[in-house]
């Protein structure tokens, strides 16, 4: 899938309203609910239920990475992902765990 | 300052991607954490000090009482702010705790 090998970002280098931003979304959250329910790498990008088109779908997962919420790893001709939730979780307390509450949509 | 009475809305009505949207925005930090610091109904809308002009803090001010997070009242010619901190951590719990560290900016 992938032409180059992902940049990631640390979420200690990011801004609260970044990270804000980055989960203001409803394909995101989708994105990050998904992948919280499942294993570390078990998921390639192909494999979610979101209604978006390819191109679309690589920027929302830029996105995440760029708020460090997402880690990303070519293997063969798929791209799979991890959250990176206890980093994430320790920059941003309680942050993750708001976003995955569906009672709150 | 206000020809009309502002309309607001309960943070219960609001969803979770709107909440955070509002508090993505560096403006909207800041006008949280003055308030935060502030007795309620103490500040006027003039009293804040954001790099904005009057058209823009007003959409600010909107963004704010369209998820709940903002009350206001018209006295005279001004109009004045209270945080509805309660009723907003009760729906989200920890996410205003989390706008209001500045040293996650």
């Amino acid at each position: 899938m992938a032409a180059s090998a992902p940049e990631h970002i640390h979420p200690r280098e990011v801004p609260l309203a970044t990270a804000l931003a980055a989960l203001a979304d409803p394909v995101r959250l989708t994105l990050v609910r998904e992948l919280a329910a499942a294993e570390d790498w078990e998921r390639p990008c192909g494999s979610f239920d979101v209604p978006v088109r390819k191109a679309a779908l690589s920027h929302h997962f830029a996105v995440l990475r760029q708020v460090g919420l997402l880690e990303q790893r070519d293997r063969g001709q798929r791209r799979y992902n991890r959250l990176r939730r206890p980093e994430f979780d320790e920059r941003f307390p309680g942050l993750l765990d708001l976003a995955l509450r569906t009672d709150l949509d």
